[in-house]
């Protein structure tokens, strides 16, 4: 069902091709915009028909009803201002950047009609080749609103996710970034730190565990370098918490403690075995 | 093809019943034994054909070919001791112990036709229920022999995992223990500490990054405790390094060491690529 007219999409990576392939399985748009610095990527992205066209000017965003930013964190600040410049006052604007305090407090000022969103959905790979309109079933898309957060932007933005099929919780961009620094930030951090530790010979050993374990340590390096950046303050946190842990099950082993790996064993199980 | 009159499989949860199965699947075996403790265990296996006849004394073993030690690795060498004296002296010994230097350093001096195998196939689940002759397929087996080892055990044994369909490696029982730190306990020890560290209301957002990294997580306590303290000198080493490295991003993060970031990620990037 059509709910806008004009849907620009900036950025048409595995996220932004991903979600123009979803917006026209779903016809919520009369038409998609890409936008993108490369050429390449356009075209790619009208070949697998994720856009309807494509542009490397951002001045085509003058007359769309919503602007989705899903560069990596950093080029949403660095195009925010540029784009609130263009866009007309009732343009919708959201992004699907992966830490929210810093890029909402930014954005929440520029636009009138602003929401932070962020679909757990998408994989480890990047670039618009991966794109499939089916990543976002069954998933979970977070909106952030703040005081700022117009009633408009709220109701509409959440109205589009939920019609692609995507459940929708709303946090706030503090609590998101607290929520995500442990769920996500942490688990990358420790993936490319275990790869890292693993001498390159006995990677031939690696089963299905140490695969499972490693598979997030393939993402991208741009995205992940802004998002630890981003969130430094939560992920640090997290990391010292986690450390923690780590230290007393060290010292349990040194100590031959097996009261205190039972405990820890079982409260791990215990906890894994509500995810589904 | 038949290579073995009478195989004994003492313990048979996943991996003992799973062995059952691939067994007579192969029909490597004219009789299959299971040994357990627990009735149910012997009942299950036999209903789901993974062993011919079922029994909970070890006395069966004294005219067996081959005997598979497939218990937890504390729970192999409590048992080694007797079986030593009941079976006959040209019978074959294997067990499938995650660990090894501990358990062959011990069965070594007992069985006259010992070597150690570790398949590296299984998962997280435990018990004679997740029992499945196809977790063979295309995995891997390391066999530790020592300057002790029989020729008949090594090329007898090697030949079994052979035709199972499993590719066989060579490693002393140390190197074994060394590579299986790194690949498997250090991960396992990540995930533990992972789902220990995050808070419980924060699962409801977990996506399929964190569920692949914490799956293992839900692994067993018996097995694992035993191979904690049974490989204690290895892991507390890995677990030594993976610390460094978590220190080296950590910092790296603190200070926006972007060059660092970009080091690091790069570098788990490629070796994580490389792996299938």
């Amino acid at each position: 069902m059509k709910i806008f007219n004009k849907i620009a999409i900036v950025g048409v990576g595995l996220m932004g091709g991903s979600l123009g392939l979803a917006i026209k399985d779903k016809g919520l748009s009369a038409e998609v915009l890409g936008i993108s610095r490369k050429r390449k990527t356009l075209r790619l992205a009208k070949e697998k028909k994720a856009i309807d066209r494509g542009f490397r000017e951002l001045s085509v965003l003058k007359d769309v009803d919503l602007v989705i930013l899903a560069t990596p964190v950093e080029t949403i600040i660095d195009l925010a201002k540029k784009i609130s410049k263009i866009i007309s006052k009732d343009c919708l604007v959201t992004d699907v950047g992966s830490t929210k305090e810093k890029v909402v407090s930014y954005l929440d000022k520029l636009f009138p009609n602003y929401i932070g969103s962020h679909p757990l959905a998408g994989s480890e790979k990047r670039g618009i080749r991966f794109a499939d309109k089916d990543i976002f079933k069954g998933s979970l898309c977070i909106l952030t609103p703040t005081k700022n957060t117009s009633f408009k932007a709220l109701t509409k933005i959440k109205r589009f996710w939920q019609m692609l099929g995507v459940k929708v919780v709303l946090l706030s961009p503090q609590f998101h970034d607290k929520v995500l620094s442990f769920i996500s930030h942490l688990p990358h951090i420790l993936a490319f730190s275990l790869i890292n530790t693993t001498p390159k010979r006995f990677l031939d050993f690696a089963a299905s565990g140490f695969k499972d374990t490693t598979r997030i340590a393939s993402s991208d390096r741009e995205i992940w370098q802004d998002i630890f950046l981003s969130n430094r303050r939560c992920i640090l946190k997290a990391i010292d918490l986690f450390q923690q842990n780590l230290s007393k099950i060290k010292s349990a082993i040194k100590t031959r403690d097996k009261e205190f790996l039972n405990k820890f064993i079982n409260q791990a199980k215990r906890k894994r075995e509500q995810l589904k």
